[in-house]
């Protein structure tokens, strides 16, 4: 048997953190599209959601975005069916629609927030299918760390489903304390952050570092 | 806004096929070592477990070893600590050593179960670290897709953990029925399968593919 020797074990690969710079730089490129998409397609992946709105609280993303769309509010990702549960990749001829169904869930959040102006809001997706979709949650990670989105750091809960009867002992999110609306968020009972505490962390969330002398 | 074209949102890499396949070809270099590892060493990664032993139920993979180490009984992943909960990659300058405790576990496991030869089995490992931790998931899955190994698919539960107090009204695992001796393992009071079954999955597993006409 040979002498241990950890070197000898240890995978590694340039190649794979320059393949997920090649995929960051492909979703950048991907066309931009009003929330929700105008078609219905196939296909699982990443996305981000884009806003240019009025509301004052993300003034300074939206800033961002003048010229071109380049700070997400949310980034997320729709993985699928079964990929949780099944250690074998996702089969390729099984048509699903995670991506478009994800965008359109958003969509009507946003619609049913207070102070969200839904014409305003756009996104971005690509699609990882077949031996890539093994690379969706590399890729959200790696835009979320890239962006740290408002909606994926300090305010929480954009993302949430429906809990469900029996569930509702749990506090809203702050997404919902922010912008009410979401007809079972106002089921929720448990005791959720003021308001007053969310808007003070998206504050020091915009508010530039202050350097060290 | 640009008419929608979902070509143009598809990404498209054969490189991420390569690279896995360059990630199996390492792992089937590395070196074997005996179970469990004679030295504790930090990481997260893939594994495979390999049996040389006496055991009837398991000879057909027995022979596929005879020269060498090609036909693993169980393939399996360590992951970074707080990979389920966290969205960003794991943090490279902590120390840890869920690999190590894996196969240090999986050890104890054999020791205690029925049948089997301590000293018959042996282990490769891959370590997966940084920006390549991203990968554990993926390898480890096209490892079970290529060599579907017994305990990975017909012969559940060898990874299992103690579930713990308050939860053993579940059933013993195949594997617990088949390789008795898990303390943990006799208090599952659940209906399990009968051991004559759990054979006849096995023999079936081994059983050549008749060939269509």
């Amino acid at each position: 048997m040979a002498k241990f020797d950890r070197n000898k074990h240890v995978y590694v690969s340039d190649e794979f953190e320059e393949l997920i710079k090649d995929t960051i730089r492909f979703f950048n490129g991907t066309p931009v599209h009003q929330l929700p998409p105008s078609e219905r397609f196939h296909g699982t992946g990443v996305y981000a959601i884009y806003y240019i709105g009025q509301n004052a609280l993300y003034a300074t993303d939206v800033a961002k975005n003048r010229l071109r769309y380049e700070k997400p509010l949310y980034v997320g990702k729709a993985v699928p069916q079964g990929w949780r549960q099944s250690r074998t990749a996702a089969k390729s001829n099984e048509l699903s629609f995670e991506l478009v169904n994800r965008l359109n869930e958003h969509s009507r959040s946003i619609e049913q927030g207070s102070d969200l102006e839904a014409e305003k809001f756009f996104c971005r997706f690509m699609i990882l299918e077949n031996a890539a979709s093994a690379m969706i949650n590399t890729v959200e990670a790696a835009l979320i760390k890239l962006y740290t989105p408002v909606w994926n750091s300090v305010v929480d809960g954009f993302g949430n489903h429906d809990p469900g009867s029996g569930r509702y002992q749990q506090a809203k999110s702050d997404w919902d304390v922010i912008h009410v609306g979401r007809a079972w968020a106002k089921k929720c009972k448990g005791k959720a952050n003021s308001r007053a505490l969310i808007l003070k962390k998206i504050q020091l969330y915009y508010k530039p570092e202050v350097k060290n002398a």
